[in-house]
């Protein structure tokens, strides 16, 4: 019989709580997991999963009481923890009983082969419900990966990983910066499409291409001249009304859904 | 000579910080604005200003300096704070030094003018943060308000009113049931889509009508039967990868922008 942590101040516990904050996870590489849907999204996508921390008295559901089973199978360390440890550590108001520790997965951009498919590229993006909300958009719109530019917040933010419902598993991961995105673009011909609230085409007139990498600047500032330099093209959102410009997810989505249906409309033809 | 306030236990104070509270919303039925860009967009599209609080050690930019004068210009009561006091009350993070009490709009969906225009109902959701893109997404779409239905969350919730980037003050507002709606929808012949993950038309192969409201279900559980029932037609968003919906804001703007695409067309011919 598994032994039961019943003090949250045992190091594991307190190893995982350091995972919330970004200092933990720069340190241990690592990033933190909660709840059913993320946790088996995690098993199912293959990730590369070091723990899996549960408290079989908050595991009710039939697909709950398995993922300590579906763990040993796959080997992975399991922590079996009293509701109130868990608790003690949980970022949801109703905890579920299923916690991670995966390990983060980032690629070079020399090796992520961003050269092809559909990307997105965010320059700076500050929120990280944003960031995993755009990332969930790219994964329905079919993309391959995402592009962190500069000081962008950090995919694996616990608020990023929930908002990307699973696609934090799924998309690649790149973290760069404007120079090596400019050198590498160079060097693949790789090509970059801007949305910019200047001059600029509407987004639905310009006929996206097959490979191809959409850029879009920070919440605040959109993008700043040395990353329009690198734009082969820019496109912006016609839009009325009192607002000037769309949440930075929202617009993701809304243009990564008209390459979506160019895209489709072209497999038709 | 103005007397500036320098306890945070002052009971105007002490007021603003309980708008920050959805009882204190209720019980007073104003919410609390803060920051330059939405003090100014208050003051620009002339919503009911009850008091504005500056700090006017914190107000350095030109147009912070001019809110005390254009707020006594429409003879709205202003408080002057100390910087401390600013801070006891502030959501922001680096304090513009400007914020202010605001009275809340609702409108009867009997008076809404709802049969017109394009409106966008939102069942149970859940996010203030995804409330308030979602509104700034419907007013750069061109349309006219939003009815939030059942137990949604506070339109006036301070994450509500930032992420709305001032569309709070444009857009018109309706709290009511599912009951209420489908009387009123009965009476007034109101068209009603539904977005549905499940069997329903392609979003982009549906001509909206030109008066409509979009229905949307809440984050968790989509719509429910007794709202599908109320809807005319159901529209899905197609996609790949591995997620099988998007985020609520997401979801609206990607199929708010589609009907915007639609009618700029109609327009043109």
């Amino acid at each position: 019989m598994k032994e039961t942590i019943t003090s949250s101040a045992n190091p594991a516990i307190k190893a995982l709580r350091k995972l919330q904050e970004k200092k933990g996870r720069q340190e241990s590489g690592c990033f933190y997991v909660e709840g059913l849907k993320l946790v088996g999204d995690a098993l199912e996508k293959g990730a590369d999963i070091c723990q899996i921390i549960y408290s079989s008295d908050l595991l009710v559901s039939d697909f709950g009481r398995k993922i300590p089973q579906l763990a040993e199978k796959r080997r992975i360390e399991t922590l079996n923890v009293t509701p109130d440890v868990f608790n003690s550590f949980s970022m949801k108001a109703g905890p579920q009983g299923a916690a991670a520790v995966v390990r983060q997965h980032w690629l070079a951009l020399d090796d992520s082969g961003a050269e092809h498919g559909l990307w997105l590229a965010l320059e700076n993006v500050q929120d990280p419900g944003n960031l995993g909300s755009a990332l969930r958009s790219l994964d329905g719109a079919g993309g391959s990966g995402l592009i962190l530019l500069d000081d962008a917040t950090d995919a694996y933010h616990p608020t990023a990983v929930r908002a990307s419902m699973g696609s934090i598993f799924t998309q690649k991961l790149v973290k760069t910066d404007t120079g090596a995105l400019a050198d590498w673009k160079k060097r693949r011909g790789a090509r970059i499409i801007g949305t910019w609230c200047g001059e600029a085409k509407a987004y639905r007139s310009y006929n996206y291409p097959e490979d191809m990498i959409l850029l879009m600047g920070s919440e605040q500032k959109g993008l700043q001249p040395q990353h329009l330099a690198l734009c082969d093209e820019l496109v912006h959102i016609p839009m009325r009304g009192y607002v000037d410009s769309l949440n930075l997810a929202c617009a993701a989505s809304v243009v990564l859904f008209e390459i979506f249906d160019q895209r489709e409309k072209n497999k038709e033809k």
